[in-house]
């Protein structure tokens, strides 16, 4: 393959503008690679429906308002949505009032894919004007009016004091932004050589988190805003458990290392200009020794322009960086209290399980596979847009076969954690 | 071009999944060819905002909220959702109070291309969590929190009492499907030879009107529940000033003469089977004469089987049919009045000008693209639908050389009617 362009260093792109899950229904789309999530939602679904437990039960007249925020373009969302909705006509039921229409607003970055979220959406009830009561007795429909909101959740969404649950799963670790400290050269936080938190050095890792505190305030005023009086707000979003922020735990693992080394790989893997003059120099796309992995960066540059340049520079690596920061309780408690518009009903940290959904799990390939997908389908967009389709599809072939060197390692400790939080607006 | 498979005679398509305005931006996109829209409405600005000065202002604390019915993925809707909010705050403004909120949902059909809608709409202006007005200040960002609805308008879409204004443009002369019997060979309604009501038997046009009476009455059921009290309905869509549905105007022209015409020459044009015996039989596709296209169909089909077929067979060119119904004042006024939940403040046709906009009007080929263009952007996914891109593509080629050669013609003679609805609800 010949290395791609000049490698120009661009800054700090919008994220707003382009972060999304692989959209439509392909192979390392959202729609098809979002199952652990699902399991995982899955299995806190008794946590939310405590939390949903605590919710003030309005007139019938006024509609009863949910939102997904981070929906992404899955069905994962519509599952949840319809479990909240279903929740809530029960309570209204067993406590002797008629349920009230019900709204669902589907919400994530202009840029997701709301088209097949849309297509996924079942039709509505048939309630040709009727009462909202009738519907509900019909399956396979959904019994609320829907509607995409295009927007960060770092910002206003909806008018104040309309909405009565919020509920968000898997979206509140992504960054606003990457902190510009973290990919600016002259800063002490300049996280060279990495392209996530994993494993960096302090001042990077306070950048980042220093990010996510900042987001997350912004979120919580927000949606303090937004939310009726006796509403209540579910959030999941990846944890950790170790006090600090450079052991990233299961996000770690999958950002920090085997897709970390794929990075290394592009630019290590050095295309000749001139026959060189030691033989194993000579680093095929699928020779990769620990010596070289290990190879210092820059300085061969010189090396008698025997070697052009890598796939990429050093620089276009380094300028790439995951804006996800799993936080730990500690610094998520931080903001809520500071915050201080919600009651904490609830904020701990749950084992999750693992990102990669295999079904034979001795099959190292499937594995390498699996993690290929579980990186490209959150990151790909981001990742294309950074070094280009082509160089895209180099790095996460070799995430792929460095998951498939360590299958074994990867089922056995690739694990997240999750942060619940249930949060209260009185 | 080989004739395309059996040329199945499909039934009636689920227009509600199907039917949208060409997607994206390229050139055949609504979003590219939506300036005649963009005309006319704008020409009918001063009725749009005599409508609004109708609605009753509420309290600053409820969000005030607006509708765009069939918004299509253009900047039109956007367009239009900015005159309706700034004049109304403009009007909370000059009565002393302080401006609400304001929400706007943009609604149309599931198959409507909202990503591309998403990627026009400005950001929001950067409220902080602080007060609207701030946001109104500023310029190239919207003042008002967004969302996309998919759903039918035929149907509820929101819930009861929530809406303050209704907008909705060039979009109810689109029937929510077409009548059966329409399609039904055994009907005495079958629009046997043709692909639209222009020019239909009576029966196949009281099929279409009716169709189009009872979609109405739909609508206006849907709304009056929806609306809040001392609201107010903008409707615009295609009329006729001729009392005889079978001529439908500037629709009649639009999809009654040169659009049938090459679903003729697809019916018309053969490939042969063995030479034939007189040579002018031969029809090439760029020789058509007014003696081949009076030809009377399937008959000639038995001569000796000297012909395979047409590109399509007359049947499945007759069970296409474009689902627009142009309604005369009368049409439109019955079902508003047997309805009754509304006031009519204003009920007119207007002439609203041309459908073709071109730079060079004497540019016969420029006059040929933009009608067939015109007619693929609006008619386009139904076409592919029912007999597959290459054909659609062949159809649409017909159109543009048919538009060439009546360029004159078409400039003079192809011009819209508008019915345009003001409506309260008290
Ligand atoms: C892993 S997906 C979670 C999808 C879904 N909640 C589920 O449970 O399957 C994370 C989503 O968060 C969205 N997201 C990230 N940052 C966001 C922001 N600032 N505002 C809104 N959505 C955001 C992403 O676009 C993505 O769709
Ligand atoms: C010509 S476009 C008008 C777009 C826009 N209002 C403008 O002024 O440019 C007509 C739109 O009506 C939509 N439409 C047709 N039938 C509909 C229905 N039953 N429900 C909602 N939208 C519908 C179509 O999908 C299409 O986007």
């Amino acid at each position: 393959m010949a290395p791609m362009g000049d490698n120009v260093v661009v800054s700090n792109v919008n994220l707003e503008k382009l972060l999304s899950m692989k959209g439509g229904q392909g192979e390392a789309s959202y729609a098809n690679n979002s199952q652990a999530q699902a399991l995982h939602a899955r299995s806190m679904l008794h946590l939310l429906e405590e939390a949903l437990d605590s919710v003030h039960l309005s007139s019938p007249e006024v509609p009863f308002v949910v939102v997904d925020l981070g929906c992404s373009c899955g069905s994962n969302t519509i599952y949840i949505v319809d479990v909240i909705i279903k929740h809530m006509v029960k309570r209204y039921e067993s406590s002797g009032y008629e349920p009230p229409e019900f709204s669902a607003f589907f919400s994530d970055l202009p840029s997701n894919d709301f088209n097949t979220l849309f297509q996924l959406l079942p039709p509505l009830a048939n309630n040709g004007g009727s009462s909202m009561e009738e519907c509900l007795a019909s399956n396979g429909h959904r019994s609320y009016f829907a509607a995409g909101v295009p927007g960060s959740f770092y910002r206003r969404l909806f008018p104040a004091r309309s909405i009565d649950v919020f509920h968000s799963a898997f979206s509140l670790h992504w960054l606003s932004q990457m902190p510009e400290s973290v990919l600016d050269r002259r800063s002490t936080a300049y996280n060279k050589g990495r392209v996530f938190i994993h494993g960096a050095s302090d001042s990077s890792a306070n950048a980042y988190k220093k990010q996510f505190q900042t987001d997350l305030a912004k979120f919580l005023r927000a949606r303090s805003i937004e939310m009726k009086r006796g509403g209540s707000m579910f959030l999941v979003c990846l944890g950790r458990t170790s006090v600090d922020p450079t052991d990233q735990g299961g996000a770690g693992l999958l950002f920090g290392t085997h897709f970390q080394d794929a990075w290394d790989d592009l630019v290590q893997e050095r295309i000749r200009s001139s026959p060189p003059l030691v033989s194993h120099c000579h680093v095929g796309s699928n020779m990769i020794t620990a010596r070289q992995r290990s190879w210092g960066g820059p300085q061969m540059r010189t090396d008698h322009h025997r070697w052009i340049k890598g796939l990429i520079s050093a620089e276009k690596r380094d300028n790439f960086n995951i804006p996800v920061y799993a936080p730990s309780l500690q610094d998520f408690k931080e903001v809520v209290e500071a915050d201080g518009s919600f009651t904490i009903n609830k904020l701990e940290v749950f084992k999750g399980g693992s990102p990669l959904v295999v079904s034979r799990p001795d099959d190292a390939s499937e594995v390498g596979r699996a993690l290929a997908n579980s990186c490209r389908t959150v990151s790909g967009v981001l990742v294309d847009a950074h070094i280009g389709d082509k160089l895209s599809e180099e790095l996460f072939l070799r995430v792929e076969s460095r998951g498939t060197s360590h299958a074994k390692e990867l089922l056995e400790q690739l694990q997240f954690f999750h942060i619940v939080a249930s949060l209260s607006f009185a």
